[in-house]
């Protein structure tokens, strides 16, 4: 490549989407809104950069991480780390006392990235919060019917874990432990490493790192290793020592609601797990706290020492230098987490506290494993648009490409609000328009012959017939009767897809095509059930 | 405010969208995409930051405006000007020969900003474009066609102008009158300006600020000021020594092909005006450009001093200080813009030009248009979110809330797919709960009490209903026919709200609630025609 020439490449850690990914992707984003809505949430659009002033203190450890825009007079401005702060800023400026919102956006973070595994620095997140004073855990315990219903939809059922628990119950356990009161943060941080590297080599950052009393670390991991339901609950309530601590014993009242309520919300109590190890980096949670795994969440590699970070390579110009996707010892990571945070509008305004508490989806990631799975499945063709005809001319001798025969056609077609498309050459070969079509998977095409024309009348043919189909070779249809004819197999075709699409949840392919749409006898628009 | 409060806001020329606000944005956005789809278009996303020197030397004179990150090691990266130099970085990436492709999404510009009339640092563009190798004028006669089917569905009908010229007519003019080779782009900049500014101001800039001869610069004058349609191009044709020019000949053979083609699409030809001012900032235009106004597009004022622009304050902190909404000289602008760039991709690649056409909706300022029309025509109110049903319990003297049962009717209708809220209070004041509902403009109640609850019942109840209305009160309803009884009264309202839609085509209203639905005798879901 000549040297004058550009790097052609987006920005390390970020990618195109395009193709099949999008397609996937948007109906993943289309499952997840849906889901939303059904919740009674509003969206808003927050500017994809704040004030930098509103996101400082508010990420601890992972402020570092921040994109800044430079400095080129004015504001100063960072693009946001995640929609929660935006959120709060939102809420505390507009004085709000409750909403349900959801937003699904791009946030930022100058992370090594893992581009296969959907770990980016430019990546969705779809979030949903319900922010409000309202009564113990019943917006807590809605959240978690909302991850359900996420999931499910997605198709897959039984094959993730809501990993929660309580930001009063860990602290609980820390100060009847015995560790001091300003450590208690970064000890959090520590436990939280639990998914990624054995208790060992977490105690050994507790004691060596973070100056821990080695009694007290053990301590700690007698009760960070337990996972369970209510039989944890309980565990931890017939413990007298942990009952007698303020926190915990207000974090064990607010679990133990939980658990009574999620026995209303269908599949909830299968897909939670009460998990001690659970403690989010971030520090403006301040009760709940979720986080939900899925088979590739974890790192493959069980080693203490490959856990650990390698060092960086100095070279790094390009995103497939640093690009960690090979690495066994990253995994995908949760798929979705998020928490209670009732101080964090507070922090913005001096008008008191509105609580919140919500949920996060990391759309890269499911986008990741969903596209991963359909490989492994051999899941059916996805059609890049939907262009639903394509208006083509054929001739003999002479044939000058009958060009404004074509766009009469299509206009007629658009008009009409049909999908259409024809190639933008003035005497295009058949061949080539039959590729064009055969390429984005068409499924009709009009074909346009002077002397048909002539007649009043034009050939309509459906794509991807047998050689010996009986209609392999089209039907001649009057000109007036185009559309309606189109539409009427258009509408058989929906309704033959609704009926062979998957069991799945998630519908991957647009249109599955069989071959009785073209001989399926005619019924009349308007009486086609719209269920 | 105490001074360690940091500043409620959104960075200056940013704003958040939410309410009636994003409600009827996504209602534009979905009408644009759709006419997009109809034409065959895929859609890709690229990055909200590409690497600097991918966006060098493509913006002319506006590159000022360019957004930069901070430099915090690794690569120098800026926010996006526009979608078209994305969209040319990632056709040469990937070695395309031909795409159709469409991208909504945000663009930053640092320019003073007029939030009011949607001029914005932050804002959407909505493109819509054709790469690819094909015949004169195809391509971009079906650009004026997806332009014209925008602004037709969005109920714009006979108030908006597509204006339209050709690169090569205007540099085979500026030719013929003398312009110097070197001094072309900065002489059709400043020709773009007749928008603004009167003709005697454009000429002073020619002749004073950018030192062109007063002759050429009144010989250009003849030009520059007509207007017209086919009958203009015809005029140019006659013109013995504009036609001798090879530019100008080129521009004239193209104009007279668009002219027979648009003769092909409905509703174009009434649309567009061929205008000789039309010029264009950018440098990447190397054919046909575009450019949509509407009332409002160009500025009040009509003096000329009061057309330049005004001494910067020099205080401008905050977006009010430097907001220009208020100013009569600055105009909406235009609604939508584009045109042809043939040697854009050909920059990235090393392997030819691959040439392109499109269109550019600017949806702030067509918002801005829409809201103002609907505030002047009292349009019908917009129900922030789509919950159907809000759950409530209502009860007498040791009244408990009835939560859990009002939690596993939730249950049951999220199952059903049907949005549902409840209020998240143990014990809730039923004035609370109709409140709630009332708020958001929820259809339909479902009230719980504990004699009805023993016999297997609950009361749904149509919100807004008169006082005299026979079924004020509600009707008893059998749990298990719940689902059922609701999916009938939501398909009939929402046949109702289609028939009773307003004529134009953007639909404002979600939900025109007729006092008939509760009424309507009832037809089996299935046998509901779907039209």
């Amino acid at each position: 490549m000549a040297p004058s020439k550009v790097d052609l490449k987006t920005p390390k850690g970020t990618r195109d989407w395009d193709g099949d990914a999008i397609v996937l992707r948007e109906q993943i984003f289309n499952t997840i809104k849906t889901i939303f809505e059904r919740h009674g949430a509003v969206t808003i659009d927050t500017p994809v950069f704040e004030l930098k002033e509103i996101l400082t203190g508010k990420y601890g450890e992972d402020s570092k991480l921040i994109y800044d825009l430079a400095d080129q007079g004015g504001e100063l401005s960072s693009l946001r780390y995640d929609l929660t702060v935006p959120f709060a800023r939102y809420v505390a400026q507009n004085g709000l006392q409750q909403i349900r919102r959801y937003h699904i956006a791009k946030v930022y973070r100058r992370d090594q990235p893992a581009v296969a595994k959907g770990r980016m620095r430019e990546f969705y997140q779809c979030d949903f919060d319900i922010a409000g004073t309202y009564d113990a855990m019943i917006p807590d315990a809605e959240i978690i019917k909302v991850i359900v219903s996420v999931f499910e939809a997605l198709g897959w059922s039984g094959r993730y874990t809501i990993k929660m628990n309580h930001r009063k119950i860990l602290d609980g356990i820390f100060q009847v432990c015995g560790v001091p009161e300003d450590k208690i943060r970064s000890i959090s941080s520590a436990v939280d490493k639990l998914d990624k590297m054995p208790w060992a080599d977490v105690r050994k950052e507790m004691v060596h790192e973070k100056g821990l009393a080695e009694d007290v670390a053990d301590k700690i991991g007698e009760w960070v290793v337990l996972k369970g339901g209510k039989d944890l609950l309980e565990k931890l309530q017939s413990d007298a020592s942990l009952a007698a601590n303020e926190s915990m014993s207000q974090g064990m009242a607010d679990m133990g609601l939980l658990f009574e309520y999620l026995e209303c919300y269908k599949d909830t109590l299968d897909a939670v797990s009460f998990d001690l190890s659970l403690a989010r980096g971030l520090d403006y949670y301040t009760g709940i706290i979720y986080e939900v795994v899925t088979e590739g969440s974890a790192p493959k590699a069980e080693g203490t020492e490959a856990a650990k970070p390698k060092d960086k390579k100095k070279k790094g110009k390009t995103s497939e230098d640093d690009d960690r996707s090979d690495d066994p010892t990253v995994g995908v990571g949760s798929v979705a987490a998020g928490g209670r945070y009732d101080n964090l509008v507070g922090m913005f305004s001096g008008k008191g506290q509105i609580p919140c508490v919500g949920i996060s989806f990391g759309v890269d990631r499911i986008y990741s494993i969903t596209k991963a799975r359909m490989a492994a499945e051999k899941a059916a063709e996805v059609r890049p648009n939907k262009t639903d005809v394509y208006v083509m001319a054929f001739g003999g001798k002479g044939f000058d490409g009958l060009l404004k025969e074509r766009m009469r056609i299509c206009d007629q077609l658009w008009e009409a609000g049909i999908s259409t498309e024809l190639l933008h050459k003035a005497k295009p070969k058949l061949q080539a328009q039959f590729k064009a079509a055969e390429l984005s998977k068409i499924p009709f095409a009009v074909i346009l012959g002077q002397e048909e024309l002539i007649a009043g009348q034009v050939r309509l043919k459906q794509m991807g017939l047998s050689e010996s189909h009986p209609e392999k070779e089209g039907t001649l249809i009057a000109i007036t009767d185009l559309v309606d004819e189109i539409r009427r197999r258009l509408d058989q075709m929906k309704r033959l897809d609704h009926l062979t699409q998957s069991a799945s949840g998630l519908r991957v392919v647009d249109g599955v095509r069989g071959e009785d749409v073209a001989t399926t006898t005619a019924e009349p628009t308007t009486t086609i059930p719209s269920a």
